[in-house]
């Protein structure tokens, strides 16, 4: 290979999760075939969402304000947590059309052997909603996977003391599943058959 | 979704060959959750590699300079040729390590359902080399396809009167098979086999 500025993208698609080596050719290949305007597209959309993108200070959500657009609207139901891993659970859960409340992201499970304490959660500012915004039902839609399990426990006991109703996503998702391979469908029994704890 | 420039960015990683929406998706989010360095390098290697890196004036495989590195090096051999579809094609020839001529990239085969006529290829500065470099043997690695097969018997026909050897890839690449996809093993044997014209 004899232009080093295309092994150097090839090199930097083969880091992307997923992207193998042949699959890093093809894609930039494809780049260099493409015109100057998609790959100057390209490459601002990159910056511009990691500089203008940051985190809903209330549910930490990827936001362009200091607050996401679902803590925003008023329509929703603001009494009503989904507290889920990853912001891209969100994606999924909103697709259903089957939950009108609020979130919270977790940004993760707790796993101890995988150094993931409570402590490294944001805990915190979640019983910090609960206590101030006199929050009624917390639904957890996590993985059901022993960590999900273990988190639901632990969050669970930790959240009753606080008289809110604490529910988990029931039916439909697969014993170690993970909720976002899930499809639109089973999300929407799950939200619909949550099993109260 | 409230972040727009993230919505941007699964777009655009969307827009890659074989990168569906789901896949976008997690691309998007890992970019989001990757250092500012990451993302700086990754942007900078999309524009070096459509603004440093052009084709090489002699066989038309990317290159920073004028000519390419394999037709820089003068320890291989320029009296042969080998005739690829693509500059992806060489990277695979180049692994199997069995071929030290110099390659001409064709840009395609010749298609004309999809509007691919000759004169839509580099045939003219095959030729070119053909006169002027004293061209031994010219070798066909193109796809086994009715296009591929189409595109060697009409180059041995305009190729045959200059007195030049014309072979091609013989066994190994399988019928319908596309270059890209075959392993090193394969395409060094369809190189020791080639079949004489």
């Amino acid at each position: 290979m004899s232009a080093k500025h295309l092994e150097i993208l090839i090199d930097e698609f083969n880091k992307l999760p997923g992207i193998g080596r042949k699959s890093a050719t093809r894609l930039a290949f494809y780049i260099m075939n493409s015109n100057e305007k998609t790959v100057e597209d390209f490459a601002k959309a990159l910056k511009d969402c990691k500089t203008l993108v940051k985190k809903c200070k209330v549910c930490g959500n990827f936001s362009e304000n200091d607050t996401c657009d679902i803590c925003d609207d008023m329509t929703r139901d603001h009494k009503t947590i989904c507290v889920v891993e990853d912001s891209r659970d969100i994606i999924n859960l909103e697709k259903t059309g089957k939950f009108n409340g609020v979130y919270h992201i977790l940004n993760g499970k707790i796993a101890p052997l995988d150094g993931v304490t409570p402590d490294k959660l944001n805990i915190k500012s979640l019983l910090e909603r609960i206590t101030t915004d006199d929050i009624k039902e917390v639904i957890f839609a996590l993985s059901s996977d022993l960590e999900g399990e273990t988190t639901v426990l632990y969050l669970t006991k930790l959240l009753k003391p606080f008289g809110v109703t604490v529910s988990k996503l029931a039916s439909g998702i697969p014993m170690g599943g993970n909720i976002e391979y899930a499809d639109n469908a089973t999300i929407a029994k799950a939200l619909e058959g949550r099993e109260i704890l």
